[in-house]
């Protein structure tokens, strides 16, 4: 062990400590394509004293006239932000770990994009914009089959195209409803007269009682379905009407999961006696709430503050769900493409059944889920809107998809997240961050990894220290700081941040 | 009167034996400038002898492997059409009266719009997607003002940007559930203990039974919260759990409106005598429904069926609402941007005092709403979003406004509308139409027009009949052909449109 004296060559002390641990990590990491970003700022640039500065609050103000402001972090220019590198109004350039809540991949001005946006082909999709469900495009066949189609879980063979995160999993949860009552109203039985008037009137038979499962913690989206699913913030909630869905406490887990296999096992056999109990309970008669017809999780609670469970877990709630005839709708709005190390989080679980549902948005930029033919509507026009989705948003996922193919994203994201997280684990046990920071997340988890300030001020300072270092970072839960870089953040990168994390914790 | 004997000729003659009628008006479009789309086909191209001919019908399939396909009209070469007229996969060309349900405003291909994607400004903006709640663009409080704020209804200076017309309706209802609970709560109370805790079980006080109340065959979208206020045929709602909101008969009036003026001011006096009891009946304890926060309504009911009411009715409903503290929603989502004639249809209803929300959405091709700052959340993150909108078509909105501002499309559109509904009343009370079609509605309704087959068996053959004329129109309702042509329908188009109709006609 080499002893370390001084502040500032701790960092560097730390990695040598335990170099070993890393050496196969480096050793894969150096095999990667160089940057693919070879003009990125290799240090922040800081020009004002505080972040927003004059301008990004100028402008905020300016749209604080017509438009909610309260929620600015800072103006960006975009057009001078490069690959992991964000530019505000000010001229200040961060290392953007945040990127735009988790919905940037491949990099700021990628250029695969930008020459994507240049082909007569995406303009034509942009500036005539399709009625996909009556009139689609003559390639759209072959855009989502190459792009979206490339990706597909295992076992799920249909697209449903949409616009958002939240209208994704809507989507879903009204695919679910009619799968369900199909399913009960058996293969070739037509709706009711009573049925067909008494939906006019939002009443039972024809608007069932029937209710989708969500667990404590949970962010699922904002509209009226999904924010009744949604268990994250009272902020989100308050002054809402919801539905009166069940909701299930998340799994009492303790982390690292390595080093509490035993209790965290029985901490999610407890969570999925919960699960089957509220299902079993929702048929009968009495009960508080309607028949579950779907059970939504996501691979880690993201928005609720990084929570995790064992693969064990996802399993058991695809044998509880498959058992009761629940569908299981998977959320990787924020998980998926490639973040957690595999291209979407629940590739991990090694499901024998897939899931029912596999909704995505953010990174994906273009919205929706995957399923399987059971749960496409028994007629037209029951899932349906004018847009279904976005042609112009669907070609660019399919750039995003290929080129993170082509640069083997996943991978690299994968090897960097684990040096990240082995380097955090030590800085929060024995380095700087001890007894100011907690509860490492995201072990073997790509770079989506969190850990929590000792209090929600501790980690709000924490934020705002490291973005004086020039590095932007985001919270989420009550006091958890989440990242969530893009999938062009490479070593260097990591090092970077690491060697700004440092300095910001001493500043506490 | 000049004796048509004909058929072929009847047209002609028709325009001939009113032509006074239509002199001023004839005088006027004299004046405008010439097409915008000077190389735009005079004629459709009919390759196939069915449409959806081979190659739409193979693409369709291959679509269906993986996605809904049984709404398919027919599959589209973007790229080839032009102006007012779709080219489909085998080559045929329809002068296009749908427009992809009413959602393209200013021609396939307008140049300046595919201008504007070649801009860096473009480019930028679509390739680096904002989170705009929290990170806008240096831009984007000009690209708001210059653009969708040029527009915004007097008296409404806030706007909320969002995805699709279904999330801008249920964002609206979001902001009045909050502003009406707001109001009860006083203005400077806090939240209470127990409404933080309870909206985490989706139970009151923090979720509140509120409700909106909406009208028969209204039509505000598919999301859970929208789906609920909508009205309009089973098939939308079928199966799906709904909010208890109320609803109210929607005024049983006559067309056309000017020729009824006695009793159509009676029913819509009845309505909205219901209307005001339906509020006052949810504030009282046992309703069957939580208290009416907003009530919403189209200017005119579009999927529902093209019913209409008078400027009166929705002054009333402003004074019903206002009297019982009811916030107003007007969802302009398919009559907005210029297609009645006015830029907004509820323009013409010449309100003392504004709605406090009018959604938008389709022809817009960005969505959102305009309202004031009452109904403004009182915190940040309340009614909030990853996106918040889509800057690539917030600048397409901006562009759209302004082409249409340049070559007075609203005008023109009122002005081509007062032709075609004068030709089409002709044709219809003495013409081809007579005894196959009925009850043409849209008098001073820019091209908003709608007539009714006289079953739904003779408006679905007339659709399909004009299709092989080379037209292609849209249904609603029950047995309504709507028109929805984009502001670039000029006179020549309608002309042509009224030839293919009465030949249309001649083959029922």
């Amino acid at each position: 062990m080499i002893t370390c004296r001084a502040t500032s060559t701790a960092r560097a002390c730390a990695r040598t400590s335990h170099s070993q641990m890393h050496r196969i990590q480096q050793r894969t990491l150096a095999t990667v394509s160089p940057s693919l970003f070879p003009g990125e700022p290799s240090q922040p640039r800081l020009i004002t004293s505080a972040i927003p500065g004059p301008k990004s609050k100028e402008l905020s103000d300016s749209i604080g006239t017509f438009q909610e402001n309260r929620a600015h972090g800072f103006v960006v220019d975009y057009a001078k932000s490069q690959g992991n590198w964000i530019a505000d109004a000010d001229g200040n350039v961060l290392l953007d770990m945040f990127a735009q809540i988790a919905s940037i991949a491949i990099g700021y001005n990628n250029p695969d994009l930008i020459a994507l946006a240049k082909t007569d082909e995406f303009i034509t999709a942009t500036m005539n914009r399709a009625a996909l469900g009556s009139f689609p495009p003559t390639n759209w066949q072959e855009l989502v089959e190459t792009g979206l189609g490339t990706v597909k879980p295992k076992g799920l063979n249909n697209i449903f195209t949409a616009m958002c995160g939240s209208c994704a999993n809507e989507n879903a949860f009204k695919a679910s409803f009619m799968a369900y009552r199909a399913r009960e109203r058996g293969e070739k039985a037509k709706f009711t007269p009573e049925e067909m008037s008494s939906c006019m009137k939002n009443r039972a038979p024809g608007s069932p009682d029937l209710s989708i499962l969500s667990f404590t913690s949970a962010f699922h989206g904002r509209l009226f379905g999904s924010l009744s699913a949604t268990r994250s913030k009272a902020i989100h909630k308050l002054d809402i009407p919801s539905f009166n869905w069940p909701v299930v406490e998340w799994p009492n887990v303790k982390y690292p999961f390595s080093q509490n296999a035993r209790e965290n096992a029985q901490a999610e056999k407890a969570a999925l006696a919960r699960v089957e109990e509220a299902i079993v309970n929702s048929k009968k008669q009495g009960s508080a709430y309607g028949p579950v017809a779907a059970l939504i999780v996501e691979p880690i609670q993201s928005e609720g503050g990084d929570n995790h469970a064992s693969p064990a877990f996802f399993q058991g709630l695809r044998e509880v769900t498959k058992k009761h005839g629940v569908f299981m709708i998977v959320d990787e709005v924020q998980t998926g493409v490639g973040a957690t190390g595999s291209f979407w989080a629940f590739d991990k679980w090694e499901l024998k059944d897939a899931p029912d549902f596999v909704t995505f948005s953010k990174k994906m930029q273009a919205a929706g889920f995957y399923h399987n033919i059971e749960t496409r509507p028994s007629m037209a026009y029951r899932n349906y809107n004018t847009w279904m989705g976005d042609p112009t948003r669907t070609m660019q996922a399919r750039q995003i998809i290929r080129t993170i193919q082509d640069h083997d994203l996943v991978q690299k994201t994968d090897e960097v997240g684990n040096y990240i997280y082995s380097e955090l684990n030590e800085m929060i046990v024995n380095g700087a961050g001890r007894g100011k920071v907690e509860t490492l997340r995201g072990e073997n988890a790509g770079t989506f990894i969190a850990f929590d300030g000792r209090t929600a001020e501790v980690r709000d300072e924490l934020i705002m220290q490291m973005r004086k270092q020039g590095v932007h970072i985001g919270g989420c839960g009550e006091r958890a700081v989440r990242l969530r870089p893009m999938l062009v953040f490479e070593k260097h990168h990591a090092d970077l941040f690491l060697e700004k994390l440092e300095k910001a914790l001493g500043q506490l």
